[in-house]
């Protein structure tokens, strides 16, 4: 099969043998995958990762030995826990230390022409949603999870740091329960996409208000929790969503002294993403696509997703 | 007055004028007072300090016009907010953006023969409790303040690291709500105090254990997160305790991938530490004391906290 590989640079192989498909697993045929910020991060050196990338994806079923998913057109939750730990047996598999990571962790990912997950961590995707809104239900998914962890009451105030697919994701999400919600960011063209909700948007230099009670921080920097920490109240809440492995000079007593809740933030809920997608059919997310390539473009797909001006740059594979 | 001041060095200074004491406001005549990790900090440039340090302190009310507080014998809560302000109004004075915090900010400290502070900010100590209990009303409100932040079952496993005052007095905090509580520190000689509620020490090499609910990181340094990051489970909690302004090169992203809960936590609550001392006559607080001062020997004073060796080093002022 074809798929991009990441070693030291980025190659297009032609000729790798399908996955096989242990017991309980499906082989998944891949239509349309997306590059995420993290997947940027693993190209540069993030936990050293050798392999097939991609953790977004839309597919369809080829084969399982669980016969009702063949020809189901599915998404899937991309951590797989050992499955006997006490950590998985309490619904954790997404921290179980011993858990493979599609295209992330022990496990080749997406961007290929098939890739392999339990058929436990699959989502039967509604015929009546296009595979272009489908491969948001991942991101998505990440960015509801930042509702499910921090409890609202719906009067907060919000601002959202980073004006990329996750942070309007974010925004979109959090605007669903605060009728107060910003979007911050270096560019025009993407923050008019929060629109949609009639969510506030400021460039970074132009903020005033320093008593946010909840900020979101998807910048992909390891810097941005310093700007949130100055826009954060006292006793407000700082949620992490940026996975930069790379180090930062930070001093964290504001954190201390302002007694400032940080939550660290990662994958989210598929079954409610999908929902909300279902649920919300005016929403722009393929505006959000700034361009589809082939996978034979992978390393342009790549060079493109990491120039900081488009939004999501997805990769059709099987079209 | 005499009054311990800190300007480029520490001076003794013995002709002060005594404070003006505002309406509503008390003179206080400082019996004894404490040094801190947050004064060593100040003494280092921590925000910029200049004047009489101090925050930890017991006293009797010398002058008011409220005249019932003539005489008693008190405590003080250390921040004083505006009051005019919507925190203020909410009850965090701790927390307003104007307020002046005593000995640290905007508010001469109480390593002196007099200080003042608000009647509102008094607590009247009980004639049974010495002044060498007294004195850790603040501290202990301090190590508190984790119980009131972190919402706990009783069945959650907690470390806590540092075995400076700071982090004893956590760890006999969480003893008395938690069953599985475990204090690591380099110095045998301090960690033999958690003794008193049989709680678990052990020094920072052999730990073995990564997956405690709940860290408090109370060393007094700035990479003391790094330590608590990679003892704490995923979705655990890790509790700031240690002011420190200078940076550290951090790397946070464990925070996102274990979805880690960072509560920053300064003040406390002083009623529940006076309440928790005096229920609590075993409580072996003497025994953080390693050398009370009188006030010609601060230099020495501080010295003597500064080494890492001691405990709570104390300023006899009017014994």
């Amino acid at each position: 099969m074809r798929a991009v590989v990441f070693d030291k640079s980025i190659e297009i192989e032609s000729h790798l043998p399908v996955p096989p498909v242990p017991l309980s697993w499906a082989l998944i045929r891949v239509h349309l995958a997306g590059i995420c910020g993290t997947d940027l991060q693993l190209r540069r050196g993030y936990r050293a990762f050798r392999g097939i990338p991609g953790h977004e994806f839309v597919g369809t079923v080829a084969e399982s030995d669980h016969f009702a998913w063949k020809g189901k057109r599915v998404v899937g939750e991309i951590n797989v826990g050992c499955g006997t730990c006490a950590g998985c047996h309490q619904g954790l598999q997404s921290h179980c230390g011993n858990r493979k990571v599609l295209g992330i962790s022990g496990l080749d990912g997406c961007m290929a022409d098939y890739c392999v997950l339990p058929v436990n961590n699959l989502f039967n995707v509604p015929d009546d949603m296009s595979d272009e809104r489908a491969v948001f239900i991942e991101p998505l998914a990440a960015a509801l999870e930042v509702i499910a962890q921090v409890k609202l009451s719906g009067k907060e105030r919000a601002i959202i740091l980073g004006d990329g697919p996750l942070g309007i994701l974010c925004a979109w999400a959090l605007s669903m329960v605060l009728d107060r919600v910003t979007l911050v960011g270096h560019h025009p063209e993407k923050l008019k996409l929060a629109k949609w909700r009639q969510i506030r948007t400021i460039t970074p230099d132009r903020i005033q208000d320093t008593s946010a009670d909840l900020v979101v921080e998807a910048t992909g920097t390891t810097t941005g929790i310093k700007h949130a920490m100055a826009l954060c109240r006292a006793r407000g809440t700082i949620v992490l969503k940026s996975t930069v492995e790379e180090g930062a000079h930070l001093n964290l007593s504001p954190l201390v002294v302002n007694e400032i809740t940080v939550v660290g933030s990662r994958c989210g809920p598929f079954k409610a993403a999908m929902d909300f997608i279902s649920a919300n059919r005016d929403m722009p997310l393929e505006d959000l696509i700034s361009n589809i390539y082939p996978m034979s473009d992978a390393k342009t797909a790549f060079a493109d997703a990491a120039n900081g001006k488009t939004l999501k740059t997805l990769i059709s594979i099987f079209p």
